[in-house]
């Protein structure tokens, strides 16, 4: 019995002590196995207890320990927990049982059959926000509001509770220009030149990008290699004052947090339900204080949307929803039948970006084209080119070199304009036989670029040589390796030359 | 760069160190946040993970550590992951991603709206058997699966696969008895009883029982105050062949061990849904080798079924699904309105089962009118007594003191019979006022007894002194406190003092 219990009348009492465990979203606390405390309360391994200091509480899962590393009367913390009870050592914490959240009773009634309103979607997005439900009921969640289970009426209750569980940016332009594309193909870097364009023509568009999360390279991550996008709130706003756009890392903005915490769950889960993935687009643009959006709907047999049917259905969601939260949205189809530009990695596909900014005559033409098509409806809805005239504004403002003085003008607004790093460590990867591109797999060419060491290493990835459809030779590189170190390149190509199909040639009669 | 990863071509290379952490049925895998292995394969926290050694694998989900304990070229392996690899440390570990397994696609497909078949289900059971799959798509699953979701077809279909994915006992007698009590209410003990009144009529009843899981005691917890219960199957046999019936721990055979993990994750989330509760319970009779089993339901505002509607429906599931799997089941229901018997906890509802066997003129005369009403119907569909003649042959067989001799037979079989421990310390929990007794809240009573140290100290608990109706005296005791250590008794005590309602009197004009 530890003589703690009987001073807490309504907690045990452990003190803090820094686990050093990085449990990503998932706080865990970890306890001796002989802890009397866990034995006169219940507290098993798996169970949930909510611990409290100071009127902070964070909910987490007990571990017990084994091990020396954990004293008598310790409660050792993963990062997660200790972060959030903002701790540095020796607290006595107050353990108890978690208090049984409303929301699992929501979540429980939505499994059941129940609809949910508005009220109880904020309550449910404001504990999946702080972190207060388990990963067991977020899977439910997920599971339970995924297969066309939530009605339009809920996908709109939803995005609004979305919305309102965050902070909300709100600027002194109008019209606040945004886009967004559904589901990336490798390479598609289209975000540096559409801000480039739109807002050397006039229109706001400050724009929040994400890092990588399973990709070789974000939008920020490329960005980063060109100039900073660490900014805050505060130094966003001043840029986007200035030149009127901004390409900045969303990161540190705190836009749908729920969003973030679902996504988590349902990557694994493989359950990108229509009504999430609209809530989860929309709530972070309406959050962001976009007004005019740009949704940009690749389709193709490997894109996220693969038919022409699936597009239909999305893009009438979104434009239902969009309306109901307030946004004008416009959503167009682009092809998703394969990767855009050369470089797969963040400086990869900055040199591309800057190509087609600098009218490089070796520019992708593919990427090029994306970008003005997208510029162009952006400038339609943003009231600056009348209907079916935006593309041909776009294309002058890039061909003229406004673009490219505008890029340079937001780079140096952001901290200065860099070049992006070269790896010192490149290697071909040759075709085995002459024929003709059939297939390209993107998902192993990304594992070649992460292995190479993107998006950590900056200048690492892979730049593709080939296109579908290409007339190769016997020996032509398919595409080069780029790497920071030896140990990365040899790794990469090892993994690359275990592979079948990563570029797939095939002989013609 | 590790200069491991040259070496292996499909996997990372880390020595096996034990962490010594216990998380359950989820294997941790511990790694430095510095690992190069973990950056180049793209291992983050929370990533799973598939770790193999001499072909046994276990997927495990990767915490990443930035303490000293583990040591560079390390993987820090949690209990479960320990196990199942058999290591003993310093092995040689292959690190890979996991397959992508054909189960997780089949819960998506069952997420929107296929249906699943045996063929599916097995699979699905299969690897949640084995551990492979991760806490969230088990919620997931078990989400998918509930709120009507799941045709009778398809409970059947799962029933059998949990049989089919664990072992199957198989007896030399028939018929095998057994039963079933759906949601147990506290102190309702009947199985000694049960067990050894139809075994003295000649039936043969192998019964395995559950030890607790947040309850103050299973049946399991409370024989094992009277005899061993720790039998690995040969004893078993070799019990029920001697005497006709036993009442042993079913946890060291694996029966139906998917059924195991998914009540782990199904009952935080309290989706116990009717289709995966017949799959449980019916499962784990047929893998017992179980042929005509008695199912009790009881039933009450606070019992798990409320209704004589939620009965039916239960019922009529119950009795589809146990002909479809060749059991012969008879389903009946009794009172639920409020706990049976005197004792809460092992020994004090050991005490209560010894009571009824001796027939001591104090016992609980509830509890002895259930145990008859439930072994006459077992005597009845094993064929020891017509119709509506069970109940009399089995009150015969508990008054001439044969039930009484049959069931110490049985303990002496398991090991010998013992008595079952008492308390040092007890203290009564006396009425604040006179009354009569108009309510008994069974949770806050269940952690009294839990406080007090069940089940992990057999002798605590309580016992209630009181029935709902009983006219009480103000200072008469409601419940007594039965604790091994005095701090104990002060902590449960403490407890119980700071509760609303935990027996509620009114005044009656």
């Amino acid at each position: 019995m530890n003589a703690l219990a009987a001073h807490l009348p309504d907690a045990a009492g452990l003190i803090a002590r820094r686990a050093g465990i990085l449990t990503y979203q998932s706080p865990v606390v970890y306890m001796r196995v002989d802890c009397e405390i866990c034995r006169s309360e219940g507290f098993e391994a798996q169970t949930r207890v909510e611990i409290e200091w100071k009127g902070r509480t964070v909910i987490a899962t007990v571990h017990h320990v084994a091990a020396d590393w954990l004293g008598h009367g310790e409660a050792g913390l993963s990062e997660p927990a200790w972060r959030v009870l903002g701790l540095s050592g020796g607290e006595m914490l107050a353990i108890r049982h978690p208090p049984v959240l409303e929301s699992e009773r929501h979540i429980r009634g939505k499994t059941y059959g129940a609809s949910l309103d508005y009220e109880k979607l904020k309550t449910i997005m404001h504990d999946v926000a702080a972190g207060r439900l388990s990963d067991l009921h977020l899977a439910s969640f997920v599971t339970a509001t995924a297969g066309g289970r939530m009605s339009h009426e809920e996908t709109v209750a939803l995005t609004r509770a979305m919305i309102d569980v965050g902070e909300r940016l709100h600027w002194p332009f109008s019209p606040v220009m945004d886009k967004h594309c559904v589901g990336g193909l490798p390479g598609n870097r289209t975000t540096p030149l559409v801000v480039a364009i739109v807002t050397a023509c006039g229109l706001v568009m400050p724009k929040t990008s994400s890092r990588a999360i399973t990709s070789p390279a974000g939008t920020a991550d490329t960005m980063e290699t060109l100039a900073p996008v660490n900014l805050d709130l505060q130094a966003m706003r001043r840029v986007v004052e200035k030149v009127g756009g901004c390409i900045v890392w969303g990161g540190s903005v705190q836009l749908s947090p729920a969003d973030d915490v679902l996504i988590r769950v349902s990557r694994p889960l493989d359950l990108d339900g229509t009504a999430q993935l609209v809530a989860s687009v929309l709530s972070k643009k309406a959050a962001a204080g976009s007004e005019r959006v740009l949704i940009d709907i690749p389709v193709g047999p490997t894109a996220k949307v693969r038919s022409e049917e699936a597009a239909d259905e999305l893009g009438g969601l979104l434009e239902h929803v969009g309306e109901a939260v307030g946004l004008q949205l416009r959503v167009v189809r682009t092809d998703g039948t394969q990767p855009v530009g050369r470089g797969v990695g963040p400086a990869l596909e900055a040199r591309d970006v800057l190509a087609v900014l600098q009218r490089d005559s070796a520019a992708p033409a593919d990427l090029r084209e994306r970008a003005l098509l997208l510029a162009g409806h952006l400038l339609e809805i943003g009231g600056k080119a009348g209907p079916g005239a935006g593309y041909a504004l776009a294309q002058q403002a890039l061909d003229s070199g406004q673009a490219w003085t505008q890029f340079v003008a937001i780079c140096e607004a952001q901290g200065g304009l860099r070049q992006p790093p070269v790896a010192p460590h490149v290697r071909p990867y040759l075709a085995g036989a002459a024929g003709v591109v059939t297939a390209v797999d993107n998902r192993k060419l990304a594992m070649v670029a992460k292995l190479a060491g993107a998006p950590g290493a900056p200048a690492a990835g892979i730049t593709l040589e080939v296109k579908l459809g290409d007339r190769i030779a016997r020996g032509q590189p398919l595409f080069h390796v780029h790497a920071q170190t030896t140990g990365e390149l040899e790794y990469a190509q090892a993994y690359a030359n275990r592979q079948q199909g990563l570029v797939t040639i095939e002989e013609i009669a």
